[in-house]
């Protein structure tokens, strides 16, 4: 059976919300959302390109938690809680069988989040899924890229690196898949919500890793107009990723893998020892060098500074 | 010279704003936007494909004007004045022969009514852009579609069918240029965002026909419960289209072109001297029949109902 975009707006992304901020959601010509007093908005919107973000026959479901989860990832980026979602599906056509799948990824990481989908655009095209996702924060509290200072400790959450370990396992294996670990930590890499609202109050900057832990330090160093040493014994290299690469590729998968949505953050040394009541269940944060007042990054490993190559994942590079 | 996504974006997407509700706009992970007290968020997104919403080869002029008029249309629809607007760009190369007027066409359309870009991505791929406009308004004075009541009076804005003419125009000469009066209504239509602003607290329903007149006629009949009575001699024909197309063509082009973002509306037959008050100058509004509580549409001329096949643009139909 063929559906017609009307049908497979009100079939697919209609759920209804408990969230009471959305005065009306899916169906009129845009969505009315309730923003409380003492909230600024957060808002940031990313694209998928099959082929390029995900992989050609990628299992839907994990492209419907992708395309939420890197929007997400902004949001706990900037210290702030997940609202609202809008999507815009283009796809070559109506296909059932995939769309069931990828409400049912998108819509499981929204309701994990407490986030309603409330409007969006359906097309036909090439596949490519846009989300934006909108989210609220105290604004003197909001977690920016600009804050860093010299002398503040750097830290990274979880396990960066796992996911682009990943992304090579399915590449390589031609079947993108879920089943394995790795596979399983790309195609539904979890957003770092919990933990960007822990670091309000705390985090002197923080920005996610969705390029590259090396690259996107060098962004948040530029944007704080300051530079950082990174140790890179101190890198956190995960059991499953060690156990599966020699010791050369977990430090490429660490410093310039991206997609794991991981936050890279500074406190100032004066706070350190807050930072671990800051992590949430489960997931360790590891401090991995020191925010200094030349530019640029500096890898160092026994007192030595390393020259390291790529510098994360630019698009049209 | 080929640019890399950040410079991309640095060079042709980071104007600045006069909004001080910008509290951090493009550059770090996600925008910050402060909402005033009293308002809610109005939030839309729609793509465009190239081939599909605009052609090969068209003025990226247009595409950057349309890719935000047409969301700029729906805040409109609901009586919203405009505020920001977020912008995702898949390209297959960093062309900037075409990234430059692209953003001229997007930026004049979004000075000219206020919008301060404040975020985005920009991705390799098939040519693909989606904006999401993000808008306030009294939520008690929002603008739905489903307040229409029997006995209300139908109305719509300007000269409907126009675009879709222009779209005719363009494919029959093949030549996608901006020349033709009837092609300038197609690729710079303009969203009557003053309009549904005059209408806050006058129309009872509203929404913008950017599907076709009939179509988008019959959802809001569906929305409201309600159905209508379509005088299909008082459709307004503008003199450009009366002048090349046959009375035929131009009620097919009134009643089932899109693309014009006209607005839709019904007005309480007791406030209807209010209406052409409401009217920006320079803007016609027509009365074009009434709300009755029979469900659907009926066309009617000469005291007779009349049949019309399509209803509007479905992209997956």
């Amino acid at each position: 059976m063929s559906l017609g975009e009307f049908d497979l707006i009100e079939r697919y992304f209609s759920r209804g919300t408990a969230r009471r901020d959305v005065l009306l959601g899916v169906g009129d010509d845009a969505a009315l959302l309730e923003v409380p007093a003492g909230r600024a908005l957060v808002a940031a919107t990313d694209t998928l390109v099959e082929g390029r973000h995900f992989l050609h026959g990628a299992p839907p479901e994990s492209v419907g938690h992708q395309a939420l989860a890197v929007n997400l990832s902004d949001l706990a980026a900037m210290g702030a809680e997940p609202a609202w979602a809008l999507l815009s599906l283009s796809l070559p056509e109506s296909d059932e069988a995939w769309l069931g799948p990828f409400a049912r990824g998108l819509y499981a990481l929204a309701e994990d989040n407490g986030v309603a989908l409330v409007g969006g655009d359906t097309v036909r095209g090439p596949r490519v899924v846009t989300v934006t996702a909108l989210g609220l924060v105290e604004p003197a509290l909001a977690l920016r890229r600009s804050g860093a200072r010299p002398g503040d400790l750097l830290y990274v959450s979880g396990w960066p690196g796992e996911a682009a370990a990943g992304l090579e396992a399915l590449r390589r294996t031609g079947r993108p898949e879920a089943r394995d670990a790795l596979a399983r930590r790309y195609l539904f890499a979890q957003p770092r919500v919990a933990l960007g609202r822990a670091l309000r109050g705390l985090a002197s900057a923080a920005m996610d890793v969705s390029d590259g832990l090396l690259g996107d330090l060098r962004k948040l160093c530029a944007a704080s107009g300051a530079g950082a040493r990174l140790d890179l014994p101190r890198l956190p290299v995960s059991g499953e990723l060690a156990r599966r690469h020699c010791p050369a590729d977990c430090e490429r998968f660490v410093l310039c893998g991206g997609d794991d949505y991981e936050l890279l953050f500074a406190v100032p040394a004066s706070d350190a020892a807050r930072v671990s009541a800051a992590a949430p269940a489960g997931l360790p944060l590891h401090c991995i060098g020191e925010v200094e007042a030349e530019p640029g990054v500096r890898c160092v490993r026994d007192g030595r500074v390393v020259s390291i190559g790529q510098g994360g994942y630019d698009h049209f590079a």
